[in-house]
């Protein structure tokens, strides 16, 4: 990828230090989300990469997954799958715990939303540890979907998401990283 | 805007019969997205309506506006703002209550995220009480942000959505209308 584009990007992202708790730097996607000519890029960038490959859809997690997941599905003329916490989502669901910091979290797909031989995209806005987009790979897989690839606007190499993610068989492309975190 | 196309964006929506609970019909805006057609039409039809309109960004309000506005964002070059439930947003907030059936709930917006003069469409997937664009039109108001338009996918005229912002004068745009709500 044009390596002024990206710097263009990682430019876009604002830091914030102490944020959620003491010691992390927050890295903060809204800011280049806001930024209408950085957006426009990452999508852009995305688009570039993923189109051709023969994806059938897109599937991305609540929140922050919606903001790139969407409009890439979008750009590529794709459906949009969203994964979402317990009691969201009005038909029927498969769900996926995965371990936190502290305790568990669980997401849902609708059953219906992947058929068998599906060819899956994952999008998130980060990659930290991976656990999120790992649930979300398991979904997809136990509905009969080809998960190969999975995309992320930054990637914080430090937490170790990539190894996790390639030991489940899953290419990680990522826009921007950030070590040191 | 083209009949053909609205009626192909109203037959992909689901109808779940009492969901969240009994007497409910819900519209599920989820099966439009899921179907990459009637996605991509969705947000065509949306850039056409508003594009050269002067729009400097779009916001969109946690979890299933961002579906809608981040494509409609990044199709029309614009910055998407977010606005979230508490303790979400990283940089420092404006904070509004409104009302729902039960109780109150409090949506969250970056002060820096709108500059003063900063023309704002606000996007969300479904218009029913409008509790929801009107606590959001007045976080961007209150930032110096003009807001004039809100569009939505689904509008549900019976619950009296439309009236409501027409009487914090927001012009109402939806793709599909669903009568005895």
């Amino acid at each position: 990828m044009n390596q002024a584009s990206l710097a263009v990007l990682k430019d876009s992202i604002k830091t914030i230090p102490g944020y959620p708790k003491p010691g992390i730097m927050f890295r903060d996607v809204t800011s280049l989300l806001e930024d209408g000519k950085a957006f426009r890029l990452s999508i852009e960038l995305l688009a570039q990469q993923f189109k051709d490959h023969g994806f059938t859809k897109i599937v991305g997690t609540e929140a922050r997954g919606f903001l790139f997941g969407a409009p890439l599905a979008y750009e590529l003329g794709l459906g949009f799958v969203p994964v979402r916490k317990p009691g969201k989502l009005p038909r029927p669901t498969n769900a996926e715990s995965y371990e936190l910091e502290y305790g568990t979290d669980t997401l849902e797909i609708h059953k219906d939303a992947i058929v068998p031989g599906d060819k899956v995209l994952l999008v998130d806005d980060l990659l930290a540890t991976g656990g999120t987009i790992e649930a979300t790979a398991k979904l997809v897989r136990d509905l009969g979907g080809i998960v190969t690839d999975a995309a992320f606007v930054i990637n914080l190499p430090d937490l170790g998401g990539a190894k996790r993610l390639d030991a489940i068989d899953l290419n990680v492309l990522s826009l921007c990283e950030f070590e040191g975190d």
